[in-house]
Order: structure tokens, then sequence, then C-alpha cells
């Protein structure tokens, strides 16, 4: 672990420095299969799952039976915890439904704005040792809660070609209209250009390692849109002495467990919690089933110490950390001032694995200090935003004159004519 | 103009065809001024001027002084029309302020979500002969209204190396913090990269032509933000009977005037009515000072005739126009059931033009069939949204073996391990 003191303002930039990722050589090989899928749909599709995820498959599609087989495999108590989470999660996520914004700007002229749920979403759960199941219940359910009408599921299928049971039980249980058998850039693919088997979808979501990130990436080229630019997860933990330093380092390993590129930072105006958090850290790892993979994302992560709270939070605010974590005693300050965060966990009791699965906030946040300038998934994710204008004659009469003189100062005469000819018609009356 | 009658399900796609645009030849010449702008700043950005906008500057902001002169030049009328549509969009875009989203979701679990103002943004406004001072209202009012910070403005020089004045006095008068007169892929790069002199920002937005949407795309990637992937602007009317043929031919004919390959369609259960606006058209387009332009979009234009209602809207959704116009008896059913669209215009006296400058709903607006899955710029844009979660020890023992259980499953022990730390910690008090 690194240590920093006091770190100057110009060097801010260095110590907040995220791991690099290249995606310049992965994109030729995206876009050849991009093109590959696009030209000979299915057969394409069929062709990489066969390379990459080692099964010869018949079929794409999840049948009703392997759905029904699935429920039968999960167990009683991993049910209840999901139907808790996915209670929680419908919770929040419907408190964000908004009303129609409607009102009348000048006497005659009523403009409204109205969200509509875009129509069809693909939803993308990687495969790999570990079901992430909890991120079908971040995706689809804010998806019913909009009322978008297609919801598409795409994973890749282990080598005997099945699903894991806990994937197949959330997606249905989560309303998931269409599951397929498809990973990586094909299945990005698929959804993108559509093939005989996997609709095209409007929008995808969902987390991915670097092949489909960048897949996601070249999605946009072609129209579609995607939940956010992805990057390595990552957690910044600002506390005091009032926190603990066995539960600060236990988040911090929880963060540091998700791959060997998650960037972990602690930032405290205390050097003894500092090195107590240090402390804790030796002692939880060497536990971990998955240390070795924490073990390097902890080496690269920094423990910094500052004076004072303001230079905290501006060094945070620089940071824009994905995942948010306040143990302070005046934590209002934080949280009335943070401005570039993904999810912020206020308290003692808070731990970040909390909104991973089950407060009921969304856990697709935007990493790489994107939180400078994205929201995390949340319900408006799935909405468009639609405009709305009614003019009455008296309308027209009121702002007319005022679209003439600037559509004629912007040389545009015909949208000065459009409303010449309603006033004049007017006028002649 | 193109007349359709009836066309078939299975030829909407072929009729509905957008003129085409290639980027792949324009993505070499963006990126090679991207690495140029990024290695050398502010000396590229003046060679580029230097070299395509034919001025050699000796500095890029504009002054104080510039911005005080300018506005002396501005007529008194254009003046108070450009304070009524200030006045109109700002009504409208502080009406969508929403409210903090707060609940709990299980006792001892509070969720709430809060948006926050994208500290940095950039506006880029095309140069041209004509001023596009009305993209500066659409664009800076709602930036103002979000509370950014910082709100850069980048727009090309003439050969003078002057910036047209009613650009500079909107600028001003909607609280622009910085001008920049730098245009083209030049601009979106220094905006992108940061120069000497041109700040860093966290998103772009604005119009531009082919090479200004392909850099605002590649500037994706280097982490910045766009408002939206950006196409030709098109119309689609809806019109029966109740319409007046004259009107209709004008608003089509005002969205033609935009550029060649502007599309403009007119969907409609009347062949009287197609009949009619065709005359209208070939009345109203000789006397156009933009003729040229117009007779171009006019050529490509399709006048669809369809038998009922439902056929309608349905080819319309499938389309998912910038700007809808619906001039029909029963609004209603369309109002009701439009699901992919931009900005919608009702009933006869609410011409296009009246959302471009003053009605108060935003211009800025998904071309190319991404209504389906984007919002037109709105409040929303200049904010990000952030979640908060707050856990009380009866939270945690409330929701924390739900956690544990999913983490476990999901094989993320130390995920887990930060729940069990702080359930131990209560349950051996």
């Amino acid at each position: 672990m690194n240590k920093v003191y006091q770190p100057k303002r110009s060097d801010w930039a260095e110590v907040l420095k995220r791991p690099t990722q290249t995606v310049e050589d992965i994109e030729s090989i995206v876009q050849d299969i991009f093109k590959d899928v696009q030209q000979n749909g299915d057969k394409a599709v069929f062709k990489y799952t066969s390379k990459f995820d080692k099964v010869t498959l018949d079929s794409m599609q999840v049948t009703e039976k392997e759905i029904s087989n699935a429920a039968a495999l999960v167990s009683t108590p991993l049910k209840e915890a999901i139907s808790l989470a996915k209670s929680n999660i419908e919770s929040f996520h419907t408190a964000q439904q908004t009303r129609k914004v409607s009102i009348i700007t000048t006497t005659g002229v009523r403009c409204w704005q109205e969200k509509r749920a875009i129509e069809k979403v693909g939803l993308y759960i990687p495969g790999g040792t570990a079901p992430l199941f909890s991120s079908i219940l971040m995706l689809a359910v804010p998806a019913n809660i909009a009322g978008c009408k297609e919801i598409v599921l795409c994973t890749p299928p282990d080598q005997e070609g099945n699903i894991n049971p806990v994937i197949l039980y959330t997606a249905s249980l989560c309303g998931v209209t269409k599951i397929f058998k498809v990973g990586g850039i094909q299945a990005i693919a698929a959804m993108t250009f559509g093939t005989e088997t996997v609709p095209t979808v409007y929008k995808i979501f969902g987390p991915g390692n670097q092949f489909v990130t960048v897949a996601k990436q070249i999605a946009t080229k072609y129209g579609v849109a995607i939940d956010m630019p992805a990057g390595p997860s990552e957690l910044l933990v600002v506390a005091d002495d009032s926190a603990h330093a066995s539960f600060v380092a236990s988040d911090l390993l929880s963060q540091a467990e998700h791959g060997k590129d998650s960037q972990v930072i602690l930032v405290s105006t205390s050097k003894e919690l500092i090195d107590k958090v240090e402390q804790e850290i030796e002692k939880q790892l060497p536990l971990l089933p998955r240390k070795d993979i924490a073990a390097t994302a902890i080496d690269n992560s920094k423990l910094i110490y500052v004076e004072n709270d303001e230079i905290a939070l501006a060094l945070i605010n620089e940071y824009g950390p994905e995942h948010f974590i306040v143990c302070v005693d005046n934590e209002d300050f934080y949280i009335d001032n943070i401005v570039n965060a993904g999810s912020v966990f206020i308290g003692n009791y808070t731990p970040e694995s909390a909104g991973d699965y089950a407060s009921g906030t969304n856990h697709t946040l935007p990493t790489n200090g994107y939180a400078k300038q994205y929201s995390g998934v949340n319900l408006d994710s799935y909405l468009k935003s639609m405009t709305f204008q009614k003019i009455t004659k008296e309308g027209i009469q009121n702002i007319g004159e005022a679209i003439e003189l600037m559509a004629e100062a912007e040389g545009l005469q015909a949208h000065k004519n459009a409303v010449t000819l309603r006033l004049d018609s007017l006028n002649n009356k």
C-alpha cells in the first residue's frame, strides 16, 4: 500500500491516476466480429460462441423449460434474499418516477415534457465462474418500471451450453422477455444489428470485460445507445477517527477483490486511522479466497493523509469516485458538497456491498472519473424525455413577431414564412 | 416530390430511409487534429484557425470590450425578441427541476437520489453566413438553471477575426462564462483536452457540420460526454383535411431550407391534402432566398398516403422524427401514442419554427431516428443523478443476511465479509 502525506495540489493528478487501459488493439478485433455478425447473423454468432465459449449450440434462445427447471435449482434462502433485494430496488426506482411537466410560457403557448419508455433494451450479463445475477436485478427491474416492451438478455453459455440457474431464475423473476446464450463481442453485435434470432435493441446496458466495453462503444457508431462508458471498478473512502478501521479495511478489500485493476483509495485527516486500516488490511487479506486478485489491487491502492476536510473534499471531487464511503463525524459536509461521485455510502453501517446488492440503489455506476458527467443507471436511463407544444391563435400572435425577427436574423426565411402565413391569415379575418 | 400510396409494411424501411452519411474518411482527419491539439495546445489551435477560418489571431478569448461593443450593434427589436424567447425557455426548463427523491426501502435503510450540476460544459456554435444565436439560448439557459459553474462557448471567427455581435450579445446575456474564437474540429479538441487558453470541459453540446459531429463522437473516446449524436435535421407532419395546406407546406419548407440533406415527410390519410400541399410547395418554394437548398431537400421528400391513423402512427413511430407536427382532428390519438419523436407540435397554429426559437421547448433534438433512445436537450442534460444511502445498525441487521447470501452466491467473499464484520460487532454487544 502506498501512503501519501499531504500531496501538493499539483501532484493530485499523478496521485489519483487510474490504472490505464488500452483499447486501440481491441478495436480491430471488435470491428471484424461486428462486420461478420452484421453480414452473417446467427451463423456468425454460433461461430464465435463455438470459438470463444467452447460450445456448439443448436439454438441460442433459452427455452421456457430451461427457465422453469432453473427455478427448482435455486435455494429458498437465496430466493428470499433476491426477493428482498428486488423489493428494495423496485421501491427506490419507482420513487424516481416523475410527473408530466406542463406550463404556459406565454398566454396561448403551452409546453409540456413527458417521458416515454425506450421500447427495446438489451442487457448484457458476463459469464465466468460467478453468476452476476445481481446485475440483472439492477438492470431489469427499472426497465420494467419504465415500461420497456422488449427486455433482451444476452449471457454466455458454459461449455455444456447451459446458463447458471440463478441467472435464469433472476431474469425470469425480473420480467426479462427473451434470454439468449450469447456472450462477448458477438452478443453486443447481435443486439446492435439484430440477427434471425436476436432482436435489435435501441440501448444496451450492463457490465463486461474490456472486449465488451469496447464493443459497446463501437455499437454507438451504429446508432445504439449505451448505459455509459465503463472502466475498472473503484472505491474511495473518507474516514476519520470516528470510523472503525476493521470496517474500512473490509470495504477497501471488497472493492479490491473485483479485479487486479480495481482501484481503492482511503483519504483521511487522521494518520492514526491510516495506520490502523493498513494493519487491518494485512490481517483480513490473507483470509480471502480471491486474495491474489485483491493483493494486486491493494498494491496499487493509496492511503492519503490530508490536513482538513476542505482539502479532502476538493481531492475527492477531482477524482470523482464510482463508490464513495463517508465515515466521518461531520458527514453532512461531504454529503452536501460532494459533486462528482456515483453512489455515496454514509456511516459505519453502510458497507459498499449493501449498495451492490440490496439497499435499493443501483450498482451500475460511472467509473473512471465519469461521475463528473454521467449518472449511474436509474429509472430515467430507460426513458426518453419528449417535449410537446400547442399554440393557440392568440399564442402565435403573442410570440409570432419574435420568431419572425429571430428567423430573419438567422437568415432562415422559410422559418419566418411559416409564422407570417399564420399571422396573415389571422389578421385578414 | 415523391408520393407514396399505402406502402407495404415490408417497404417502410426503404420508404423512410434517411440520407446517408459516411464518416469513415472524416475520422482520420479528426484524429490527426485531435492529436495535434492534445500535444501542442494553443499553437495547434491557432494553426488550424489560420488554415480553416483564414485568419491569424493574436488571442482566442473574446474580451469584455468586444462583448460590450457587440451589445450596441444589436437592434432593440431583436433584443426584445431574444428576451421573450429567453424568458419562455427559462420558464419551461426551470419547471423541469426535480425534487430530491428519498425513501426508506427497509426499516433502517434510507436511499436517496439528488441531482448535481456538471461543473464544466462546453457549447459549440457553428459559424457561417448566419449567426445561430438561437442555439446559444437553447444551450446556455438550461446550463445556468442547472448551476454549471463554467460555461465555455467556442465559435469560429470570420476572416477579420470577429464574432457576429448577436452571438456575443446572446452569449453574454445567457451567462456564458468564457467565449473563444475557435471553430470546427480544433474547437472540440481544445475543449476535450484543454489548452493553455481553453479549459477542458466535461460535456460538449451543440450543432455542427459533419466534421464537428465526428469530432464530438471522437471526443467521447477521451472521456468527454456529448449531448447526443447528430444527423441532418428532419420533420414529419401528419395531417388530415382539417389542416391548412399552405401552413403545412410552409412548415415542410422551413425544414427543407436547413440543408440539402434535410428530410421532410408528410403522412396523411387524405389524398386531397397531399395534392394541395404539393401545389402549395410549388407556389411557396420559388419565393425563398434559400430555394436551391430547399429544392434539393424537397426532391428527396416523401408525401405518404396511408389508410388510417393506426397505420400512420405505426409508421411514424418506426421513423422516430426529430420534429413531429400533428395537424389532425383526433390529435389526442397521436399525442397519447407517439413514442419516438424529439419534439411534437400540435395544431394549425404551432409551426415548427415556434419551437426553434421562442415557445420555450428546446430545439436541440435527436435526429436520424435517435428519438428511439435519446432525449432532446433538457435540464437533466446538465445534471448528474447521484444516489446516497445511509444504513443504521438496525438496517444492516435487516438486510445484512440477504447481502451475505447474494455475495456468497456470486463468489465475492470480501463483499460478504464487509457485512459479516458489522453484524458480528452488533451481535457481540
